[in-house]
């Protein structure tokens, strides 16, 4: 069976990387995450918990904005960048599916990636970044709604696409449709991708 | 098999229409689409031929605002709360699929409404509306970006939400994918949405 390279854009709490591993685990193959961090760590030579703090601390605000045009972000652009190498020799070396780090955008001049965004209500997120994740139900709202803010600045600073555009995407699916059906249409369509996209 | 009252709202020239179609003869639903007109017509007891003028011309325009504001508006509203009425009554039938005519807004207090968007690249819904639709050529692109501009403004001024957010519908399909394969997850998922929905 030819597969694609799948690539996952996800809310915070909507179980898109959930769905991501489930996904790979019925295909049977690599998925990619927080691996990707490592992997560009070593491209880049940039230590792992520098790159870690860069990216957590995106955040497009006027201030934050001047002070990185002044002192961050030429750090923060190569790693970016070295993600987006790493992220193309992966898919370099096959179908695999990729969860977060812009991926749709790195692979943008391949035929054969099929672009998923998964999303779900305020109110699912919350509750699964709460009981799933562990997050602190105290200022779990707070959590997710920060977390997609930081996804979607990073993603619009670094594509100039706006993040939750599903025009970016060949699928967009709320996962309140419950995990495994978002996992079943996915492996359904990564198998009849290759033969009916008429750009792969 | 329990299936749930499926709307499809679709950019022009995506082939949604057609996928609502062949959707409903692969589940055997009734399907809707300008019978809706004919419908609303006789419910609001307005002329069927003027409804379809106040539809195509709706343009949220400074000056057709103001012009509407004066003189069309209570007419657009009386039609389009009409085609809501109408909505409702054909969903309270059972289950069927509903193409176009904000049918998910309408009828949004209702669970067991699964939720379709349908795009697809400009290029492909050009020549769509050229080859498919019978669109004059010479003009085929204004044609197509103006339906679409008709179609967000319809639904953003009767819905105040954004036609192509995702957040807005259970499934965002780009149907460069294939018709084929867009009616195939389309009715996999029509197939479970009543059991796994936790809203449903």
């Amino acid at each position: 069976m030819a597969y694609p390279v799948i690539t996952i854009a996800r809310e915070y709490g909507s179980g898109g990387r959930i769905i991501g591993q489930k996904l790979a685990q019925k295909l049977v193959l690599p998925f990619y995450d927080k691996e990707l961090i490592s992997l560009a760590a070593k491209e880049s030579g940039l230590a792992e918990e520098f790159i870690r703090t860069v990216e957590q601390k995106r955040n497009l605000s006027f201030l934050y904005n001047l002070y990185s045009n002044l002192q961050m972000l030429p750090a923060s652009d190569q790693v970016f960048l070295a993600q987006c190498q790493v992220i193309r020799e992966i898919a370099e070396k096959g179908p695999c599916v990729i969860v977060g780090r812009c991926a749709d955008y790195a692979l943008r001049e391949r035929k054969d990636c099929l672009n998923v965004f998964i999303h779900a209500p305020l109110a699912e997120r919350i509750a699964r970044a709460r009981d799933v994740y562990g997050d602190d139900a105290s200022d779990v709202e707070n959590t997710v709604l920060k977390r997609d803010k930081d996804r979607a600045n990073y993603y619009g600073y670094f594509t100039f696409q706006k993040w939750s555009d599903p025009h970016n995407y060949h699928i967009a699916i709320d996962s309140g449709i419950g995990l495994d059906i978002a996992v079943s249409l996915l492996a359904e369509l990564a198998e009849h991708f290759m033969e009916v996209c008429p750009n792969a």
